[in-house]
């Protein structure tokens, strides 16, 4: 058996990216409202993608808007996703012990996924029904990359961040080799500074691309000591005229980018 | 038009009742895999509780469980449960902007829930594409009902712990008359010291029944200058022997209590 930690650490090394494409296919994007229009795009991007991606992160929001349609095509994009990449569901979970059990059950028992994204401001109770299966991993959120994440996560508890705190939390937690932090690539200090307090744990980094984060920096400092994902989304999926070819394109330019970063 | 705390406060008062129905069926109490079991046994939970309940709170992570069969579910029960009660979606969704807007089209477009709960820990960006709408509420999280609530919750920045922070935060962001707090019944001082600092905000209270917490104090302190919204979900939805009367008797003691309360 294998950690999840461990097996991320693998597929980094073996196919040499870092890249997580998000799938956040929203019909303000593709200017279609017809769901089809969406599952078809979705399956573009994967396809255009393989080569270049160790994760995909479908982001719930984007398929729940749909209600059970929407479920479905999440049910149908994962099979057709396969087993040769990380399935992250960026469902951002955070729940009661007994009802976090219940969203478990639903991320990793029915939609199979390989790793969730749990929201910490419960507290452990809400992470631990996710982590007893070392093969199965959750990204806490930490410092997230919008705006207003200072509003409460940088504020001082003691001597610390609020989000310094959920990161040491996380390290108390991780006995399974299967936890990770979310750090924004937007916030570069707060990279640095949690790479401090949990040098170990990966990091799913999203806010590059749309959202203007540095590539370059985020990586330097997200893999000081420690493995990172660079997750990137809108830049990917809806790339030039949204061919394949130009989604190709860009994903194989933000691997070379992120190679040229780690030398 | 009329904004959701006053329409909730209308509610209360023609009524009668402070009560909110939690919808968690879960296979584990029912005793069956059967998911056409947990839907029979859903309708039986709303018919029995139509008289005494003034709002259903169905939680996401128990239809999730199922994927698209469990979405579908909540789809047809949101139309049994029809226009005669408040619905809220207890889903905590916390995320960036542009991924809050999908969820409140999920929530409010496609499954026409009237409220929602939401996590703050994002802060202010994840909240405003839920309030835009006067009609539409949303439940934050301040002071969650379980053990490990205090994790992060009550520690304290500045001169206030966390949970009167997002309280605070909540007030000022209340322009549409459209936010409460969710405080658990567990933490009775924490229900005393929100009603401070946010004497007006509608309160959800979950934490009776099955977590313990106390119906009489946490009315006393939950309506000393405000609405109280009592959540009750195991207590009734598997009370006795899972029986229509049985049902409707627990969920009528409960009306009962919350009116002796009151006086």
């Amino acid at each position: 058996m294998i950690s999840f930690n461990q097996n991320l650490k693998s597929n980094i090394y073996s196919k040499k990216s870092l890249l997580c494409v998000g799938l956040d296919i929203a019909p303000e994007n593709i200017q279609s409202n017809n769901i089809q229009d969406l599952i078809d795009h979705s399956k573009v991007v994967i396809d255009a993608t393989r080569n270049s991606a160790i994760a995909y992160k479908p982001n719930f929001a984007f398929f729940e808007r749909w209600g059970s349609s929407g479920f479905k095509w999440l049910e149908e994009i994962l099979t057709y996703i396969g087993n040769n990449h990380i399935k992250i569901a960026d469902a951002k979970r955070g729940d009661i012990g007994n009802t976090a059990y219940q969203y478990a059950c639903s991320i990793f028992d029915h939609f199979k996924f390989d790793a969730v994204t749990l929201n910490p401001y419960l507290g452990r109770d809400s992470i631990e029904p996710f982590i007893g299966n070392p093969e199965k991993g959750v990204f806490i959120l930490c410092r997230t990359s919008n705006d207003s994440a200072s509003d409460f996560q940088n504020e001082v508890v003691g001597d610390k961040p609020l989000y310094e705190k959920v990161a040491i939390s996380a390290v108390s937690l991780n006995s399974n080799d299967n936890i990770g932090l979310v750090v924004g690539a937007t916030a570069l200090e707060e990279i640095i500074k949690v790479r401090k307090v949990a040098p170990n744990l990966p990091l799913l980094i999203p806010g590059v691309g749309a959202q203007g984060g540095s590539l370059e920096h985020s990586i330097k400092e997200g893999t000081s000591s420690g493995t990172a994902l660079i997750n990137i989304s809108r830049a990917i999926s809806f790339a030039g005229s949204m061919t394949k070819q130009d989604i190709h394109d860009a994903a194989k330019n933000y691997v070379d980018a992120m190679n040229r970063a780690l030398r």
